[in-house]
């Protein structure tokens, strides 16, 4: 009996393109080893850098390719956190993130999340108190751990209250191309008049994660910066990788490689959403429309750590929701690494693990 | 006309195996896809890892695989050196370790560097102050910037020293495998009883720098330490690169791969050697015996910045010494990114600079 694992946010290799992967690298190394092997320079490998500025509409300058975007997020921090200075993030939220933030001695408000988004009213009512953050790091699009995309209209109210307040918006995007269903919303970054945000996503989610590709884009003189700390960091990042990436978009990979994912993503929150249905018809989601990951409440009483042990020993596993700053009875769900036959086997066994605690399912 | 570079210590294309780069990709993706396109873990690719605690004899523990080596030395800054702490460092020293300590408020002092490795004499002297350093970082084979190898009995000596007042030794290595010839010394870290060394490599000189996988090796403790630290940075390092390593490393790449490096290296060497001997024989040099580097004394009062630019006008450059902390009559002359063809040439038109200063060559 295998673990069934919804802890880990990671695509099962069924859905990686190994095969895209391996002509890609197979390329990168005859159209451009002098690029590949060589160091480079921090930007990135210059033929992804203008891919993604193309992508996003954007000047080269505003973009910096990194070894994934959890370094990237590191280097931004590093630029604009300084022990104290007050920074907004949603509750809940990626506890890696989190982590970091408190890390770096930064003064951490969470504000709570709602299914369209960050409570603008809550956030407001933060402002309110005169508090003057230097950054809001705000994951748009199906949320982790939450799942949730935030609205149109609170990305327009989120901006206004950037530019009022003078603090940048750190647009923490790597899910968007994970969509399932409806319309995508224009990016904050990309309706922003007052060079307030700074845009990062990643490759780790249409590509796959061992190749750790991430970048930043924003302001000019922002990624300027971010520049000399790459430089002094690491040199260069990895121009293998960034170059297998680049053969990996210019192919015509990409479109197909994100249509697999999406397509068996959908069919494996799909499971989630009936077994859950079926088995614990007292959790509360919110459907996603895209990504990874789904947040379930439990009703009130029950908690997510004894859950977990119980859960644990039926050999399935969850993050308790308590990791990400959410409350005792929720925990996270990541669809990404199982099939829906493994889905519905596990959902049987944590609602088993649910009843074990003498918590009544309905 | 072609600027001639004998600033950057980088290879040029012609001696990388790129035939075996593009072999060893797709074996990484046919052999392991699942561990070359997920995550994997902030310790590095697990089979890469392996290989190399056997190449030096150690439990896996002791070894963190990461982003290139300037990334390992950044996690081991951030791990052993506060702001005010005291680091020894070799003098003249690698331009970015300078500006990375100093950016972390280490308390530096340089120590001179001499032909057989740094002055003993001169570090005791220091010791006697009272000073206690945290860390010494010492490059021990074929230093950059100077080409200088630290002998046994003063390798001996510094373990002595590290044991008795209680620091660090950071053994910075990535040069190690390119010994035109002698036999090889033995490592500080292999002769270490006290835990007290930490050692560094790379394969950015014997499989190529854009593949920017670097290594450390130490007591387990501070593996351990870093491990964290790498966890919080970036979750994990390049799976796909370092999974290109290994089987670069396993399938017999690796020592083909050195012996071509070795051999055009040391051709360009002598190249540079006969060129200097004839074109600007007042010019003081050791001999490297290995390495991509060679450190030149011209006459005192010759301005080595003044000699940069005249060199610039005839399309030649290098890096001046004072940029290691060098007096102002050194230069360093990489040879790693030249041909002998190109050397000659270069070596020619710098001579013609050093005469356009008004420094009569002999």
């Amino acid at each position: 009996m295998a673990t069934i694992s919804f802890a880990r946010g990671a695509p099962s290799l069924d859905i990686v393109d190994v095969e895209g992967l391996k002509e890609a690298a197979k390329l990168a190394f005859e159209q451009d080893p002098a690029g590949t092997t060589a160091y480079g320079t921090s930007v990135g490998y210059v033929p992804l850098r203008e891919w993604i500025a193309e992508q996003h509409g954007v000047a080269v300058e505003q973009v910096l390719v990194t070894n994934g975007s959890m370094q990237a997020d590191a280097f931004l921090f590093e630029l604009l956190v300084q022990p104290g200075d007050a920074v907004i993030v949603e509750n809940p939220t990626y506890d890696r993130t989190l982590l970091n933030l408190r890390a770096r001695g930064a003064d951490v408000h969470m504000v709570e999340l709602e299914a369209d988004g960050i409570s603008i009213e809550a956030l407001e009512n933060v402002l309110a108190t005169g508090l003057r953050p230097k950054l809001a790091h705000i994951i748009p699009n199906f949320q982790n751990p939450a799942g949730y995309t935030l609205s149109a209209e609170k990305r327009a109210k989120l901006l206004a209250l950037a530019a009022k307040h003078d603090f940048t918006i750190f647009e923490d995007d790597p899910y968007v191309s994970i969509r399932f269903e409806g319309e995508p919303i224009a990016s904050m970054f990309s309706q922003d008049q007052d060079g307030k945000v700074v845009y990062a996503s990643s490759f780790s989610k249409t590509v796959c994660p061992g190749i750790r590709v991430g970048y930043l884009v924003g302001p000019q003189a922002v990624i300027k910066q971010i520049q000399t700390l790459a430089t002094n960091t690491y040199i260069s990042p990895n121009m293998v990788s960034q170059s297998i990436v680049n053969q990996f978009a210019r192919s015509g990979r990409m479109d197909g490689a994100i249509e697999t994912v999406k397509t068996n993503l959908k069919a494996r929150k799909d499971a989630v959403v009936s077994a859950l249905q079926r088995e614990i018809p007292e959790a509360q989601f919110a459907n996603p429309s895209g990504g990874y990951f789904m947040w379930v409440e439990l009703p009130e009483g029950v908690d997510a750590a004894e859950l977990e042990k119980a859960a644990a020993q039926r050999e399935v596993q969850f993050v308790k929701g308590s990791d990400f700053g959410g409350s005792a009875n929720t925990l996270r769900l990541a669809y990404s690494g199982v099939t829906p036959e493994q889905i519905d086997e596990g959902i049987t066994k944590l609602a088993d693990a649910l009843r074990s605690l003498g918590v009544a399912a309905s």
